[in-house]
């Protein structure tokens, strides 16, 4: 079996490195190029040595020429905003592309603008992107030449609401989603507020009501939901590496008790390969979900205030992130959705 | 001037080592008794090195007779249903005290007994008893004899909605408290669920809908609003030492922008020495009220949606424990009421 | 092929735990039997979830009876001096052991007496164990029928030490290793002073001179350089869940460069799948070897003190116990010896 | 009483901050003036909230004209380089300095240069600059113009090795110093090396013989000792805020127990306000000494090896900085040398 010749662009960054140190293991496929800003010119394994003997492979600075020479699949990890200029060189060269960056998500270009700051470069590929939420769209996912990606937020709380919203029993008003993510979700850049000491031994709100991740969560809930859906989003930054828990309340149109909610969660979700909600009243741990491609889901039920409470926890490198792309790219290749996963 | 006699009767968990901390340098007290139940005959100053020069004392197996004899003022710091049984030692011998359990802070002893599983002890005194938190009941503080400690995240969530209750701003129903705390607020216990590697790089929800602390938060809030409050609290386990984040959703009665919301909280607390409301849209973070006895307050309201998210910050040993029983002792005595707390 | 069925006795400790992730996912192996102290008649799944979907298995109360039924291999993860009343019941039925604790490590039962403060029930299978260091001891570890799996803290020394002993480079005496382990090393107990919060944010060193794992070490050392080996010996105990680094001094019978004293490790541990010796003065962290089964090495020279300085880093539970095992077993079973290890 | 003009430049550093902090409570000083490279314009309470009411000062741009008008004594924290042009400034004006940087702690200009990079720009001062261990100079500290406050390790491993050098007790040759230092000892600078997740999870030995630390004791030990000391000194980077754990390995000349050595030290800092030397056998923690000025010590000796293990512990900003740079401003004014530190 020829493996199929992949390349990371921006394979420097946690994503990025989180997509090669999954792809290493991947029986199916072979990393035959990588680029990163940084750390030009050293191999990969020099940087990351847990890949000495997995990988053999210079980390160059990025050449479309290389690139399109060297693979057959891609994975973006770029800056928003980056990814869009990049993407259609590979696409016009029929190479599929997951793109880890929010370029490609929304499908409204005003609001891309409105929350990215900038105009969109590449509107006609976008049309053509999936979002690549499998548990949502796996049979568009399994056709596409373009993934975006989804957010991190978004995917722990689409998967926290999606049963409740198929048949109107929640409210599509007053949603509100407390989010704490570990701070690898804030990407590898030298931001003083990002330093250890910065963060450990401390905890914060940050971009209330105004996180470029509300439209991603608004767009795929209002279709899903087929009412128009606008969530109170309230991000929080963990002093811990790895992993997002969401919290989330929201208003019940009818009377169902909490172990009939873990009912139709799990039969909702009973096909699906990383999703897995919790039974007798376990609520999900950050740490059960790290390093793991998979959704926890757990539920509770106030009757007489008729409010639901899900916590949702994933890894937000992993299915959050690194993992859902190659469980993306094992939908766009016929691969078994699971290969190459952490387990 | 002589100073005040005072004893720290459960010296050795988190709450009395900070009040210990805490009265070692307070100008106008001697610390004359601590009893600890299992470092019991060794010095303060061997368990708590940094006491060395400054405190000299053993820390003995309670004993009523010398605790009554060696001082005037007593902490007590003990878990919940022992203190109710040795509060009265005291206040019969007209020694005043503070009890930072639970025991004497719910009026209803119906309501303490649901969630404390156990009978009341001490209904007598229970109903002498004030509810320590100064920014409600300074003038009841300063003549009492048993002050009931207020818990950890009851003070940070009423000091957070207290300004908007005042004149209906807020809408009684619904309002839902997101509150995260560190792991000194479980207590120093030998529990396996709060051993470092179950915590670390973790987070996670707890006792959803049922914390203790809940009818403490509706038994003020509705004393104060004068309307029935109950509120949706859920609780999470932050991996850091101390401090309280609440994030609070609440919905408004009228229209008011962040600006007026802020200015209103300025001036509800203008006089208060513990309490900052924070400017130009700056929201709290742990660190910084962590090791002091303030609670932080930011806000934003979202005016298409008239919904405030009020976040507030305390260090949950400072002002949500050791700290304001501090203050509460300086109240009483007559002392500065900032008298020995953390500048 | 027939999967070899696997029992972990005392899965819900750390390394038990550890066990039974790797070897849920290991492709010649299924556990049929798990027991536990604490957790009895809870499935697996439940007690830790990400299992679910991976392992359907209760967790009982340890019976010889049951265990010795449902399993032809056995892996014992309890606490020093249970080991060795329970290992004979399983190679009298010639079912082969891997020992996580120290039970079997010691050769001379008067210094195993003397750190573990109790007499050895087992000498008879003490004499035929053996120490389950595959870098030392392969060959020998393929034909073995109890394994004596290394501690941590020596397999982390012992590697970093070979090549330099194996020519008389390194004087014996005098070796010092200041060596630094993360939390879970000391095991899931509820013990005070492994609470988070005294953990957290503190670093310390502990048992300086007297730790058990130091006539491990100089047993194991003194067999392989031929002349006695007495290290010097200080743990210390890292606000972090997994990893050990050791940073080893030692004193060089002659002149050499750090390019040659590096060359000399990679062609020592050349053929070893395990054993990562770093290019070009790269020093090793604990995240790089932190969830892997390696042993990753740096080396600094000072040629006019005449002296080395030696950095190893391993996952305790890596390395360091559970992934050892497992490496343990494959070798015994003829199994490729990285299978099912981490990636 | 007048309060002394306090001027800080470079207040938005850990140093910077932590002093600011310290003499926000100090009670015979006002802070007069402060400036920051990158919050220009902000007023300090507004960067540390834990200012508010307790400083009203903006933070500037550094202008020496604002600065010697609005300020009669200067703390320094500045990066290595930038201080040798700043201090003139002031001293010409007849201003005292206290520098927390390098610049003036190296009396040869040439090792200065060596590890430096860059010429001295300040030969004159540095002549007569005080290398401002009170433990050391007390006695010029109090007459010093310029004071160059020691580096967070030097205090760290000079303090521990000092009363065995005074009369010959340890080999001036084979000093082992394993130190382990908290993240704020890097400064908060935004490198990559230094984010939360890079360095939570994890621990790794850096400038192995290299560090710029190095020559700073060596200057100090051998001037205290009347030998030639050149200590061998391995810093390690630690996952927590504040601290630093020094090891320190020395070969004895002569017999002595660990109980008599203890007494040596205790006899030897018996009238130092700040350092504390434990008893009973008892080994520092870096959480006891953190957030205080103390260096806290404890020893070991094994006599069969005449080796001793010493084992200290401070607070990299308070003794290790902040603090120290506090209490040489004390000495210098003639103030109790306790005043305004941590208690």
């Amino acid at each position: 079996m020829k493996k199929l010749r992949v390349g990371v662009i921006g394979a420097t960054g946690y994503t990025g490195e989180e997509i090669v140190r999954l792809l290493a293991r991947h029986p199916r496929v072979e990393v035959t190029y990588a680029s990163g800003k940084e750390e030009r010119n050293l191999r990969l394994q020099e940087i990351f040595p847990y890949l000495q003997g997995r990988i053999d492979l210079e980390c160059r600075a990025f050449s479309p020429e290389e690139a399109l020479k060297e693979c057959d699949f891609v994975f973006l990890s770029l800056p928003h905003t980056v990814s869009m200029r990049v993407a259609p060189l590979f696409l016009k060269a029929a190479k599929p592309v997951v793109d880890t960056s929010a370029d490609y998500r929304l499908k409204d270009v005003k609001i891309y603008e409105r929350f990215y700051k900038t105009p969109h470069a590449d509107p006609v590929y976008l049309k053509r992107a999936v979002y690549g939420l499998p548990e949502l769209h796996r049979a568009r996912i399994k056709k596409a030449k373009l993934i975006a990606n989804p957010g991190c937020y978004p995917t722990a709380a689409i998967l926290g609401v999606l049963p409740g919203f198929s048949d109107g029993l929640f409210h599509p008003k007053g949603i509100v989603i407390d989010a704490k993510s570990g701070v690898t979700g804030a990407g590898r850049k030298a931001d003083k507020a990002l330093l250890f000491s910065e963060v450990n031994e401390s905890f914060k709100a940050y971009k209330v009501f105004e996180h470029q991740h509300v439209p991603e969560m608004n767009q795929e809930l209002t279709q899903w939901a087929k009412k128009a859906v606008d969530v109170v989003f309230v991000p929080h930054l963990l002093p811990l590496n790895r992993g997002i828990l969401s919290t989330i309340y929201v208003s019940l149109a009818g009377r169902i008790s909490t172990a009939s909610l873990v009912e139709r969660y799990r039969s909702f979700y009973a096909q699906e390969p990383f999703v897995r909600v919790l039974e007798n009243g376990a609520l999900p741990e950050v740490k059960h979900a790290a390093h793991t491609n998979f959704c926890h889901i757990g539920l509770r039920v106030d009757e007489t205030k008729k409010l639901a409470v899900i916590v949702t926890a994933i890894d937000n490198l992993g299915k959050g992130a690194a993992g859902q792309a190659i469980q993306n790219m094992n939908l766009m290749r016929g691969f078994d959705e699971r290969e190459g996963l952490y387990s």
